[in-house]
């Protein structure tokens, strides 16, 4: 895309990525009690990192519909309470085992277990706590819709139904997937948290079916463009950029969109899903710019 | 009290947890894909056991503002699951690590620890989806206050923060804590949710300020009985009555009411915070006696 298109948006990443930060510091937990290391580590491992790409969509898919600024931010600091949380948990032992996040050390290896495993709990309880409040929206039908689909994306049909085919997988070993298989599995584990930032944003403005389906075939397609660049930099991607640690995979014998369709295909299915994404938003016209910038963000990404 | 009460109550006890039984059952998601295992150990741990004292609470006191029975029974789950999450993360090796929960292995033990923790957290969503859910109350302001409640009992503020309280006592050594100490440790870890078991009656009734409190001074007291008797047959009682594990608090060295009370102190504590908690209930009159007979049974069970 032209540089100028580049600056806006990463200009529009950096404000989404700051805004957010700074109301989920107000949100999050603090003190001296007792039980102030949950508190801490809430915030260690919500704080200060990530791409905040998931609250990029709440805020430009909010501006589609003219929602405040306020409900837009706090939609976008639960999902990226819920996005940390599953981090959190799947970097524990039991799970991904991994002792590297965002360029630090992962909660559990910073804390402890028992820590890393009630700081998960308690983020997503914070995520509900965050949109019912009534500073999320006037309108209590609002809250309770964003409530109800946050849960779907996150529960058991959604990201964590995804987690568990993955560790599944892993014992099956990779020679078992088959490409439907995988794209199931990603739908979930990502793809379905991806889709709801870009819903909320139209259940925030109580836009019309269309309008919200537009946007939601639109998270779909990047979603799935989102994950296969991820195992495509897992191959090529290296620790300083990545914050996490390259090759796991790899290593894992893990199916991967790579593994399966190799480095060239999964590059060229990565970026026709990146332009299938924007077109799904042709209806809003130039308005929606800013998530087509986003569409090439996601594949030219090296991180 | 009189053996007439007693059945009754008995009969109100079997009457909640068959119902909310066949609810949750409902609820919970089930199916043969890919994930599937996740499903069957949300059921494992959810279904088939427990004395549903919360979703007693939850029933009776939607009794007393004639709520229908739907939605009190989706409230019910939805706490019950809760519940169900936090007994599965609390009994993870690297949390209480126990092998025995409700008469059956526990749930780490039956599948795995991953399989386990992504059980508790899809329990969690669940929870939430179910309270959101139109199903639940016809005036969306009454879900989004539901799931607001919910979410502050069971997050850092309540039920997690609880367990970190506890996890923390535990390493510090009983000789540490004052009776205060432990008095809001278990206000968080288990009064939080009873607490607002009882008043989600009141939620759902659109009962008024004064009502409400009322409801949640008597569980504020009712649940710190509930905590002693616990920390008594821990000391007291026998596996195959209490289907885990006893002796297991004095084992660790933890602190609980009854090694830094006595025996005695602490069963007579017991016996005033339950005639206590009856008391609030004055108001209400004859169709409050089901919950005053919930505090006797609190005290005298022997599971």
């Amino acid at each position: 895309m032209p540089l100028s298109s580049h600056r806006q948006f990463d200009a529009a990443l950096s404000f989404a990525a700051d805004s957010v930060e700074r109301t989920m510091d107000r949100l999050l937990p603090s003190g001296d009690s007792g039980e102030a290391r949950v508190f801490e580590a809430m915030r260690y491992s919500s704080l200060g990192g990530g791409k905040r790409l998931r609250a990029f969509f709440v805020l430009a898919s909010a501006t589609l519909f003219k929602v405040g600024k306020i409900p837009a931010l706090r939609t976008a600091s639960a999902i990226e309470f819920v996005h940390a949380y599953s981090l959190i948990h799947d970097d524990l032992p039991a799970m991904d085992d991994d002792d590297l996040r965002r360029g630090k050390p992962s909660c559990h290896r910073q804390f402890d277990e028992a820590t890393a495993i009630l700081a998960g709990d308690a983020l997503q309880a914070l995520a509900f706590e965050v949109l019912a409040h009534e500073d999320t929206h006037g309108d209590p039908a609002v809250r309770a819709h964003l409530v109800a689909e946050l849960a779907k994306a996150s529960g058991a049909q959604g990201m964590v139904g995804g987690q568990m085919l993955d560790l599944l997988a892993e014992e099956q070993g990779a020679e078992q997937m088959s490409i439907g298989a995988i794209t199931r599995l990603q739908r979930l584990k990502t793809g379905a948290l991806i889709s709801f930032s870009c819903a909320a944003g139209a259940i925030l403005g109580k836009a019309s079916e269309p309008m919200r389906l537009a946007l939601q075939a639109y998270a779909h397609d990047l979603g799935l463009a989102f994950q296969i660049v991820d195992d495509l930099l897992d191959v090529e991607g290296n620790v300083v950029e990545l914050g996490k640690t390259p090759g796991k995979d790899v290593a894992a014998g893990k199916a991967t969109f790579v593994s399966i369709l190799g480095l060239e295909r999964a590059r060229s299915q990565a970026g026709l899903l990146a332009r299938q994404a924007a077109a799904h938003l042709e209806p809003f016209g130039p308005p929606a710019d800013l998530l087509k910038q986003a569409a090439n963000f996601v594949v030219s990404r090296r991180a």
